[in-house]
């Protein structure tokens, strides 16, 4: 796409009231707006790089055998009652709202409730049984402080699945491919060597839950890592107890801030006994339906890799996600460098290569440092001295490496 | 896809509070569930449709320069009070709740609002004009009566587009753009026959805005066709000036209950100016910038196909947004018929085809009801006839006609 057209510009300065990292970055480089504390909108570039994380779990899920369905966001209040989930007192993160024509709804912070009862239609043998229907769906939490721009939102997305199984057995095997399932996606979104499995608090049916925590700064999570055996402890569960258990020593753990960016946790039969899902066995006995659920917020993963990624000079995008594979920066605004872009640019277009096209009527100093902030992979830069040369100088955005390519040899790069 | 691995399942009866016919059929065929009135989850196969629909309106978007982005359901009272559509006498349709740490906030109904104010930051000179940006989100809309299942929601899925020009005429050349492109979606989701250009009530700017009328009998709409011309007056205007106006004569009308699956309206600069979204000229003068919307309900039109091509044995999908293009149906459970079905799938998956395979355990009459309901275009029945003759019992889902197909130029058909 040709720059120039793009609606979004940079900025210099973020919103004073800003505080975060991730948000202050992608509002400058014009990926994401702000409308309230803890609410983004997502323009052009950042709805680019939300659905390349999104289509990257989706395929992960896919391949574990994941359906993909989609939920609503206003909650039958009757259900959560059944799950004692409806009382404020129970759950501090509702928004909660009157229907016109009478009665109470809720914006949905998770979906077993609504998704155990939709499954009362559909599974009531042992022939209906594992399945994994997941989604992508916006989720609502009324949290009282928002302020870590995309990685806590009180409107933010999130890739849920749930798992529904016969039996512990089951259910521990599909949790083990979720578990690599998981790490996979953190592989290639490019956060694969600072996430770590860490043992999080569990809840009535397994006494811990795991949590994918991704060591930065900007984390609200103590965890202490075992760097050989690539596993952590979340503070809340960090005992001699636990150590014990895990078969970690104390000794070679390391403390570090870190932030939440997936977990997976058994649920057992809390929400499928409270609903009333239960399914007959070969016997023809009624056996209760198990379950787990499998979070990645797909805007908290983008403003993760923004603050484990960035560097002084703005943001830089893994392969993975990056909103478009190349940058092309026209430096001079001369009919021969244009002409010479020009034609790359079709090139790239015709390739299939995703290129943003910076062809604007800018100082070639603002285009670089654009360039800087955007964060996109791969910078090639067309100027005098490509059109005397013949060669494309090619910027790696991530380590700055600079080579000069043949112009022929250009779009091969990308192929 | 396996049927037998998909977690839905077919269903005799829709729940007894569904009137509406499409949420009816969608039901029972496992395509959406509901979750409250006017509340619908999309399962696996209605994700499917919703999201072919989705692609198509997508393609035409960009086609006429939309910018696809991603707004928020939740919205800030303040710009809503400063253009006078937060006062519930005014939209009576709001659902508003409180943020926990102060304040109130409502949920987004439509987005004239929050955009206009994201472009305060990105518009200034003529030079970033005109911009059409658009995204797919879910409005919501607290109706007193919601008894048409996806085709009047209290939450569904919407296409806005929203157009920024510089004058008049700029204005008038995208609106005539947007109108072409919206034929042409309608044309390739399959209504393009019974869908007509309609003109409605205007505003302060302009005096008529223009509905894309659907003709059906579920429709809560009353129109006037001239079959000639091909356009359409609703009701609310059609008086003998309105008449009169258009060139349309009332003895050749025909009045018709019908759906109205989109909407182009002019909005002059309501919104930019109490915003305060302006531009400056060549002249380097403040000029206001004028708006257009530009509305597509994608649940609303999955809705309306379902009640316009519906037959009495259930669904009738066009090919553009069918969940899978052919249905592959093995009628006898033995196992030269079952390596045929087999086979044949894997050919399909290799091809790329869509395939849904109904492998289920079941008898073929269940087998064949299910598959009128689902409405997939293209049945192939795989029996007794096969084994002995090596040609595919092909069956068109609309017309019911059916030809036998060598086995050999199965795949060719859908290449």
């Amino acid at each position: 796409m040709r720059q120039s057209q793009l609606f979004t510009k940079t900025r210099r300065e973020a919103p004073s009231d800003e505080v975060a990292k991730n948000a202050q970055l992608l509002i400058r480089a014009g990926y994401i707006h702000k409308e309230m504390a803890g609410v983004y909108s997502f323009l052009p570039l950042g709805l680019r790089v939300l659905n390349k994380i999104v289509q990257v779990i989706r395929e992960e899920m896919n391949r574990i055998g994941g359906q993909e369905m989609l939920m609503t966001a206003l909650q039958d209040k009757e259900i959560w009652m059944r799950t004692d989930r409806w009382d404020d007192k129970k759950v501090d993160i509702w928004f909660k709202t009157n229907i016109s024509n009478g009665g109470e709804t809720g914006l949905g912070f998770s979906h077993e409730e609504p998704l155990t009862r939709i499954l009362l239609d559909h599974v009531s043998s042992y022939r209906d049984l594992p399945i994994y229907p997941y989604q992508f769906q916006t989720k609502f939490r009324n949290e009282m402080r928002a302020k870590s721009g995309i990685m806590r939102g009180r409107e933010f997305l999130m890739k849920d699945l749930y798992s529904f199984s016969k039996n512990e057995e089951e259910h521990n095997e599909f949790y083990a491919h979720a578990r690599e399932a998981y790490k996979k996606v953190f592989e290639r979104l490019g956060l694969g060597d600072r996430t770590y499995v860490t043992f999080a608090s569990g809840g009535v049916f397994s006494e811990f839950s795991e949590e994918f925590q991704t060591v930065s700064d900007a984390g609200e999570d103590i965890i202490y890592i075992d760097e050989e055996k690539k596993i952590a402890v979340n503070k809340e569960v960090y005992t001699d107890a636990t150590l014990e258990k895990l078969g970690l020593e104390k000794s070679k753990l390391k403390e570090t801030k870190s932030i939440e960016v997936g977990n997976i946790f058994s649920l057992g039969s809390r929400f499928s006994d409270a609903l009333g899902l239960s399914y007959t066995d070969q016997e023809g006995t009624q056996q209760p339906v198990l379950m787990g659920c499998y979070g990645i917020g797909p805007s908290r993963v983008m403003g993760t890799i923004v603050e484990a990624l960035a560097d002084d000079k703005g943001i830089v995008w893994p392969e993975s996600v990056a909103p478009f594979r190349v940058h092309l920066v026209s430096l001079v605004p001369d009919d021969v460098t244009t002409a010479y872009a020009d034609a790359l640019y079709e090139d790239f277009v015709r390739e299939g290569v995703e290129v943003l096209y910076d062809d604007r009527d800018a100082r070639a100093g603002e285009k670089l440092a654009d360039s800087d902030l955007l964060g996109i992979p791969t910078r090639l830069l067309i100027g005098k001295e490509t059109i005397e040369t013949g060669k494309v100088e090619v910027v790696d955005r991530k380590t700055g490496e600079v080579k000069r390519i043949a112009r022929g040899e250009i779009t091969d790069l990308f192929a």
